[in-house]
């Protein structure tokens, strides 16, 4: 499986503005059991540094932009989220890692499970062993 | 019921910056089927001026802030929503109306149903006519 896939959302865009509409199973390829939003990030900071066991995600910078890294302990991959209409999937045992956030940027999320911290890999050096056993 | 019910959801703060986490059935009280954002909307344009039969969002501007008129048929309460920390429940049959959308408005909305353009109630002397019928 490509390491990058992104999912792209129609601009529903009439003479009012833009609305995204994303659908759980659908646009979205899980239940949506957790929403959340990374924004107010300060300068020079990045975040992320952990992969999930069990947890699917799909990202998506609603207004400005970061640059993300993921990578799959096989490749590595850095690009831009910086396009209201386009998200990245992040699918299980995915190390991911967010860079360059502009003032503005709102990172939201969609998870395909609610908030477990025993479910986070925290360290790289683990990440890789686990994806080794499991392949 | 009181017509105004809004959801405080805490904003997991740290030098880093912000992160606030939604989650399903939880602080959100349903299923998460659907997501959607409005954004880039035109100045002086209104949107909304619809109800739903059988539909409960939960609405957030994540970045800026617009002005939501939320109707019951009985009562009809105007209010900002303008923090990224606190959203709003709109339930079953409730007429909304959002006004005065500053430029950066993201107005984030969490919804218990895939789109159904056959439940929307476009017209709100039918939308009180629904009301009565139904109480
Ligand atoms: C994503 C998320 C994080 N948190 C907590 C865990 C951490 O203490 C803090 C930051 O989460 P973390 O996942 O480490 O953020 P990032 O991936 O951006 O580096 O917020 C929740 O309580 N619920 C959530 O849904
Ligand atoms: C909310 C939403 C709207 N749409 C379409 C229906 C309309 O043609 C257009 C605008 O939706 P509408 O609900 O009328 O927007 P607002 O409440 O802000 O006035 O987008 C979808 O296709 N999926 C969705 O999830």
């Amino acid at each position: 499986m490509s390491l990058l896939q992104f999912v792209n959302f129609p601009n529903l865009c009439d003479d009012r503005g833009s609305l995204v509409a994303l659908e759980a199973n659908k646009t979205v390829p899980f239940d949506i059991k957790r929403v959340y939003y990374i924004f107010g990030t300060q300068k020079d900071v990045a975040r992320g540094y952990h992969a999930h066991i069990n947890l699917k995600q799909v990202a998506v910078c609603v207004t400005g932009k970061c640059r993300m890294i993921l990578d799959n302990g096989h490749n590595r991959e850095s690009f831009w989220l910086d396009n209201a209409t386009q998200g990245v999937l992040i699918e299980d045992l995915t190390w991911r890692e967010m860079h360059d956030f502009s003032d503005d940027c709102v990172l939201l999320v969609l998870a395909s499970e609610h908030y477990d911290e025993t479910d986070y890999i925290r360290n790289y050096e683990e990440f890789v062993r686990v994806v080794k056993s499991d392949s």
